[in-house]
């Protein structure tokens, strides 16, 4: 960190995120994206709800053997019920089940909520947020206590949400966040109140601040709400979540790092903004948001003609901020010559360099090609490897395809669907026909590729696609739209995903499972049967 | 307009939006928007830069004979070039030309900007802004002047932006607008140098605020200019714009009527803002935002169990704003991670009971049988419509499955890929067979069936497919996964969204293409061609 004041990031993409409507995370995106986060570097991460589904519970149970640098992983729930014992709450015991250092407890904050959506008194509230905080604090937890719908019940009734937050300090949590919960705050409004509640707030204790969008304005409120005495923000990457999702991290970390005396990051990290918000877009199968701020590939693209030409005079003209600072790049919209700046970054970082002789104009002009086609190998690793071996001429020849074909047929109305994929390869100068039925047409494909190659290289035995993503990318200027999908197989020794990009879904398909395939022969270093002439596809 | 203060909303969608990658309007396109921000009650529409290109001309020659109820029209252009005489500058020749009754010229703030880009002197550059102003206004136009980077260039030398801004007074502006051009101003530095500003202007001018998005503040930074004296608010509808966009219109409009003491529009109006916020992204061809505050059909739509029940109770619980004062409604996702009240509560939004006795046993067992098979009704509206009416026996049958099948090949290495679907349908009773090629499998099913039922339902030609994603879903116990494909689809009026879940990824959208067509039909109400006896796949 650097010596300027400090801000906590407290990231709930995994939790609050989860709750946004085509958000769904399986077991490893969670865990993926919680590495990810701590190599960023966000002091928080807000895992899940345990007992609230079948994921959460299996996430704690491997994300707790994780060794995290920067972050401390976060279980989230609610108070004790009302009427019941603390020790009785199932809420409260799977808290301390998940194993995280961190227990996060919601509570009402407004009496509206507590005598309507409660239906119990303003003392029973109080106590249920003093003891639920107090048994996890005496467990050994650090505790945060989230008050829900503060804002709002400040105005209804600022005392009793006062009280509510001594509430849970006596209960010994370490940090209050403040909720603007249904996002309806503006600035102004988020200024005052925070104002006062930093007031009563002990010096020990942490206040933090916890904004939803509806209005617009969440990141504009967690800045505010900083310069109003509070120290830790809570927030999404790409400002997913409920109706109009979460304060946006990916906005607010560069807000505070480029343009206030605040930190939230360790020094130079910022640049791995960028790619992890495209790394966690690709996990919800998002489509990013080509305009969002500093991370999205429209942010720095200049179109207008006037803007250009200064632009080209210095940048500094028509941009806030250097879009390196950020891991992101300027585009110039039409002429775009560049191209490479993000290919390049990519191929250092895994050794390579495109000023290599061996990779030469063609080379490059492959790597355009794949760029412009929609190819995005920011969470493709083994295809980038496979790719850039293969402009080097130093990737084997395993197989080469002679074609394929599938048919999908329901031959009746009472009928179950069929598939069969049919595989025509050359493998050690063999011409092989296989044929394969499978649960659909990629499973086909899959299993019949598989079962010709296993005569020849049987440790793909130990092989198996576990995740198969698609998005349609939006045409340009009429053209088709092209299909990208993404595959994510494993073995025994590890995980390891691949992209295929085409206007046909199952042409894509096969290009990334040929990735997948020759991928796992590769870095188990088995050689290929024998070096074929022929042109794989 | 009511008794509060009133904001004066200058929409520059035509403009300044229209700078936005992909956004390309027709001329129609502009004059529709046109006529829609008018009936909205918008109080200027900057319609384009004349002579900057033929579509803005042409549409400058038709918008000039429309009557406005309560908008005015404005034409954008900067200042005569340096060094030429104010008579013959081809910018405001053209701007007089426009017809409009308003003319907005830009100019630099800056001077690092004048002596790097403009490469004149400061003096000049003043004379060029006030020489520029008089023109026009002695012409008899209402004159805006916008003063590009005013936030940047006060920060540099605020004497001389103080200057600019007298220059263009004198010159006859009725308003200067401070310009953040590159976005990057926060909350606070927007706040007192707008104070500054207000200070300097006579009182019978009016101040305008134009914000851009580039740190995800432009709508909290248009407000508190606001608040600190500016009158005159420019943006765009749905933020569209170069890099990350404008202040956002939609978002600002009803966070002033809701949430401040100023009114922007007409009393009653608010209520056109969905409708007009759709309207225009459909002629950008954008895809909507679904979280967009306000207008986003996800904006008001509930997906954790908890707060559905809290929802049932009383809705302002997780709401900050009715739905209906902004023409939008509340929506209950079904999911995981809701328990039962939801799928109810979902029902009975759309007018159903679970406990009606036409849906019995057996429907409320295929409902649960879906919701195992991995079906999430949450963001498919349109199949959960489509299946209560199906479990109640008041679905019609438009047409009945005989089959289908696709075949996908790729007959050499050297050959495309090519995908042919064959569907056999009975429709009123006659059985067609029919084929189609497409870009891929899911294309072509969808070619086919089109081309068999437009035949018989013309209405049809006006629905595309606009999205298509997929999902495999984590097997249980080694079973077979499924796949859940997601539809969407829209026509002129609006956007659905249809899901299908199966082991074969082509059933699975084979499901969600049926339900999307058939949808389309019963919400344009059509008859059923005949009521076929047959079951339906």
């Amino acid at each position: 960190m650097s010596t300027k004041p400090v801000i906590q990031i407290y990231d709930s993409t995994l939790r609050d995120g989860a709750q946004g409507e085509h958000v769904s995370f399986s077991k490893c995106d969670k865990l993926e994206i919680a590495v990810l986060l701590d190599k960023l570097g966000v002091a928080y991460i807000e895992g899940g709800w345990p007992g609230s589904n079948p994921t959460d519970d299996e996430f704690f149970q491997e994300a707790s053997k994780l060794k995290f640098q920067y972050a401390k992983l976060c279980a989230f729930g609610c108070t004790r019920r009302k009427d019941i014992r603390v020790e009785d709450s199932p809420n409260l015991r799977m808290l301390l089940e998940s194993g995280a250092p961190v227990c996060t407890v919601v509570g009402k904050t407004s009496p509206w909520h507590v005598e309507r959506v409660l239906e119990t008194t303003r003392a029973e509230n109080l106590a249920m947020i003093r003891e639920s905080c107090r048994f996890l604090s005496e467990a050994g937890r650090e505790v945060i206590f989230d008050a829900e719908h503060f804002f709002d019940a400040w105005r209804l009734d600022s005392e009793y949400a006062k009280a509510v937050l001594l509430e849970a300090v006596s209960g010994g949590a370490s940090c209050v966040t403040l909720c603007d919960t249904n996002g309806g705050m503006l600035p102004i409004d988020i200024m005052e109140i925070t104002k006062e509640a930093a007031r009563i707030i002990p010096s020990d204790v942490v206040l933090g601040i916890h904004c939803h969008n509806d209005s617009g304005v969440a990141v504009a409120n967690s800045i505010v709400a900083v310069r109003s005495g509070a120290q830790l923000v809570q927030g999404t990457f790409n400002g997913i979540g409920e109706r109009c999702g979460n304060a946006n991290l990916s906005t607010i970390i560069p807000d505070f790092e480029l343009k206030t005396n605040f930190s939230c990051l360790p020094v130079g990290h910022l640049s791995l903004l960028k790619p992890a918000s495209d790394f966690i877009c690709e996990k919800c199968n998002m489509r990013p948001d080509l305009h969002a701020p500093f991370v999205g590939s429209s942010a720095f693209a200049h179109k207008a003609g006037l803007h250009v030409d200064a632009i080209s005079k210095n940048p500094m003209t028509f941009e806030h901020v250097k879009p390196e600072l950020v891991g992101n790049r300027r585009r110039v919209l039409i002429s775009d010559l560049s191209g490479r700046g993000s290919l390049s970054m990519k191929a250092e970082e895994f050794g390579f360099d495109l000023r290599d002789a061996r990779i030469g104009n063609a080379g490059l002009e492959e790597l355009k090609r794949r760029e412009n086609a929609g190819y995005e190998y920011e969470s493709a690793e083994a295809s980038f490897i496979v790719l850039m071996h293969r402009v080097m001429n130093m990737w084997p020849t395993y197989f080469t395809l002679d074609g394929f074909r599938v048919i999908i047929e329901k031959r009746s109305a009472q009928d179950k669907v069929v598939s069969e994929a049919t595989v025509k390869l050359t493998v050690n100068g063999q011409s092989q026909l296989t044929a394969a039925e499978g649960d659909g047409p990629v499973n086909a494909l899959d299993l019949a590729l598989r079962k010709s190659l296993e005569v020849f290289y049987p440790a793909l035995r130990d092989v198996s696609l576990i995740d198969y993503k698609v998005r349609i990318l939006e045409s340009i200027n009429g053209t088709a739209a092209q299909t990208r999908v993404r595959i994510q197989s494993r073995d025994s020794t590890g995980v390891w995903d691949t992209v295929g990009v085409s206007e046909n879904i199952i042409e894509a398909s096969w290009i990334a499972l040929v990735d997948s395939v020759e991928y796992a022969l590769f870095k188990k270093h088995i050689e290929p049967s024998i070096h074929d002439e022929g042109k794989k596809q």
